[in-house]
């Protein structure tokens, strides 16, 4: 086995998400992946992702790792040969041999992911597919002192979608930011897993913090109550975009 | 009459350029925005543009007016109602009420248009739409040397599309600048007046100079030769983008 890591770009705006979903005629990240891989290789190729955005959620940095086997072509001239394939929604930004064992998914130490939100009176033509428009201003020094009541290990349970299957809900949050650019406010969460819609729906509760609706010390029994109703809503996924994997 | 402003910003990349193409039944930005107005106003509505931008360029500060006449909605209003009924990648930014006199083209005194270009080795997806992907490096100081041979009056004929009726292509640039963040290099050039396709012919023509094909003082000479096939080529729509109009 030949193991390669490919760090991939996309913007999600057109695609059905990361996963490949057989059968359903939906375009996913992984078939266009696929599909420049084996014109490329001459062989069917299967890659494995490191997270599996949601349709329309963005990735600047996901991973995934397939088996080159005697694919002829150096390692470092894959990503020129493969952005020449690929359409221009979606570009391989490197390339690298990995060992063996090294799994996208399984080896993944932690993970970065960025929701934006575009807070302000008039939204913009150009962020529109890369961040969320809320008109009413959001308070971000309230939503930063709710934001620390997240970082450390919690049971997140309260953020999962609900009838997810995932049983411990327990992660660990690195880091969690807010910061405002202008009309652009942009949340950073850092962890060593999340749980699925959870970037979402905790972006969803801190925006009721930022609306002055609930206060940011409630975010502390809201996670205690690993009861999904006391969380905010889900945000749309075009906000959402996961930055970069951690090895 | 009722004389109104509105600045509008858009993502051109679906749009067959701002003016109206009657009876072509391709979409147009003016198109967009009069049937908008004609929803709002209950009676059929004409804009009038400061600039026809092409197939595929933005504005961020495009300018309009139509006469609103007898409708009763407060002009500072507009925007948000206007934006309700708009498609997302167009948003009226602002409007006010001018004097009977203004006109959005014949008006102006100046405008501001800025060219983008992503130059780097690896493409981005987030700015495919609004940049022109260059791979090749970009010499931004032989670049700086040449932009200041263009600024101030000058007969642009050279850098003027073939075929265009225009006679007189005397024009003044007040400012010529190349500027880069990272990967984007950036180019705004603020005048009286702009000939068809002139800025991504002069954009064009400085890439040569970036690539050091050609030197910064024979832009000069290119300009003097008042000859088209002196200039470089005419550069892709895409990157191009009215910042905004002078009054």
């Amino acid at each position: 086995m030949r193991n390669v890591k490919l760090t991939v770009a996309y913007d999600g705006t057109n695609y059905h998400g990361f996963q490949e979903q057989r059968g359903t005629g939906l375009a996913t990240v992984q078939e266009e992946l696929e599909n420049c891989l084996c014109k490329l290789a001459g062989r069917r190729v299967q890659v494995v992702g490191a997270g599996r955005t949601d349709s329309g959620v963005h990735a600047r940095g996901q991973v995934v790792n397939f088996d080159a086997g005697e694919w002829p072509i150096p390692v470092q001239r894959i990503p020129l040969a493969a952005n020449g394939v690929l359409p221009g929604d979606i570009v391989v930004v490197a390339a690298e041999e990995v060992p063996a064992d090294f799994h996208a998914r399984f080896s993944a130490r932690a993970k970065t992911y960025r929701y934006s939100i575009w807070n302000d009176r008039i939204p913009s033509p150009f962020h529109r597919l890369y961040s969320t428009f809320w008109p009413v201003p959001l308070d971000v020094e309230a939503i930063s002192a709710a934001c620390s009541c997240l970082i450390g290990r919690h049971d997140f349970k309260c953020f999962q979608a609900a009838g997810s299957p995932v049983i411990n809900t327990v992660r660990t949050l690195n880091r969690v930011e807010v910061t405002r650019e202008g009309p652009l406010v942009m949340f950073t969460f850092n962890g060593d897993g999340f749980l699925y819609n959870m970037v979402r729906i905790m972006v969803g509760t801190l925006v009721q913090v930022g609306l002055g609706k609930i206060k940011p010390e409630t975010v502390k029994m809201i996670l205690e109550s690993r009861d999904r109703l006391q969380a905010g809503p889900t945000m749309p996924p075009q906000g959402l975009c996961l930055e970069y994997v951690e090895y």
